[in-house]
């Protein structure tokens, strides 16, 4: 379970965490289980009390977990339709993505979201990370034009007008891997993201959907190389 | 569009398919048109006429696709709870899939589906083909116990115990990906496919839900090779 930060001895719950432990899973004092922080660190221990007033961890000392990828990716992906994004989000999740980013596209249908709907990507991601065993909650990014979008290590833009494929991509270190919307990116949104130092690739002779490109690139990125 | 065969200087079309080119595109005569047969070829050409009778297309020599992956490969996934195969057959034959076979495993909470459902799975395929700008229509092919799965070339079992990765899987040729349900594949079932000459592979140390494995599978094994 997710802990607001591992270390002490011991750890109170109170609220939808504790619930999820006492009323869901029905776990009783000697209970074994695993803590998160969120930040990717993992402690084991055991529920030492559950009640009404909340649930009571002792815990172990704290360590890096083993679930998180060497690689730092970033998905900076288009605004989507609908309830694609959670999809995206909670599959790259999985896959081991350590952020990401929403972005506003010359060719978006949709170029804003609302707080509600950003609060309820936070949480896909969240239920994603403790689902597939991982010890980092991926941060969304609040909607961002892609001119402003600014990146640290390489990064890669996939375009099906592109030549380059991924191989000899990085395998540590930092990638930001950007993706475009339904009606794909403008010629010039790539080329400006060249022109910065970004590299175009392609995904193939076939048309991706917006909601397939990000995954499709996530799991070449981090299963595809050293990973 | 799809037609019943190309070879012939002269498609008519009626029915669902006349229906989208004249009332949904208001394609006109004289339109320029591509047409593919399902099974990996395109043609090139015109629209000749457009009214209540029907849609006739004036076709080109047909060729092979240039869309077609030369890996061809299967996707025999586990039956999955709710709406997930819909998706996993869309993104997975947006990828370059060849066909689906549909699995009972030992595992599964759901270990049948009516004809109503495979119908609907295989519009699926049929609509992400045309999306995709495929023109080899994937086959879903209806539930087979897993004991009974069989394959020509390489197998891979995707195996959250295996330690192998898909470093040096075939890039062409033939190759079917093993999925399991919800609930996982179980060792032994696992055991027998490697028995009969599957690899067992792991998609890494992150546990991935049952709908998102084929769809890494599938883009490690379509995008990530000599693709």
């Amino acid at each position: 379970m997710l802990v607001p930060e591992l270390g002490a001895d011991e750890v109170v719950l109170r609220g939808p965490e504790a619930h999820h432990l006492r009323d869901v899973l029905r776990l009783k004092a000697g209970a074994l289980v695993e803590a998160f922080d969120g930040n990717g660190n993992v402690a084991a221990g055991s529920v030492a009390a559950a009640d009404q007033g909340g649930v009571v961890l002792t815990l172990g000392q704290p360590q890096p977990s083993e679930a998180e990828a060497q690689l730092d990716v970033t998905v900076a992906v288009a605004l989507l339709k609908g309830d694609k994004l959670a999809d995206v989000v909670r599959q790259c999740t999985e896959l081991g993505v350590m952020r990401f980013v929403l972005l506003v596209t010359r060719h978006a249908d949709v170029t804003d979201m609302s707080h509600a709907k950003l609060l309820r990507l936070q949480r896909v991601a969240e239920e994603a990370t403790r689902q597939s065993g991982r010890a980092r909650v991926p941060q969304v990014a609040p909607p961002t034009p892609l001119a402003t979008l600014s990146w640290s290590g390489a990064a890669l833009v996939a375009d099906p007008r592109a030549t380059g494929t991924l191989t000899g991509a990085a395998t540590a270190g930092r990638l930001t891997l950007v993706t475009g919307p339904e009606g794909g990116l403008a010629t010039s949104e790539v080329e400006a993201l060249v022109a910065r130092g970004a590299r175009a690739v392609t995904l193939g002779p076939r048309i991706l959907r917006a909601e397939t490109a990000p995954l499709a690139l996530a799991a070449l990125a981090l299963l595809g190389g050293g990973q």
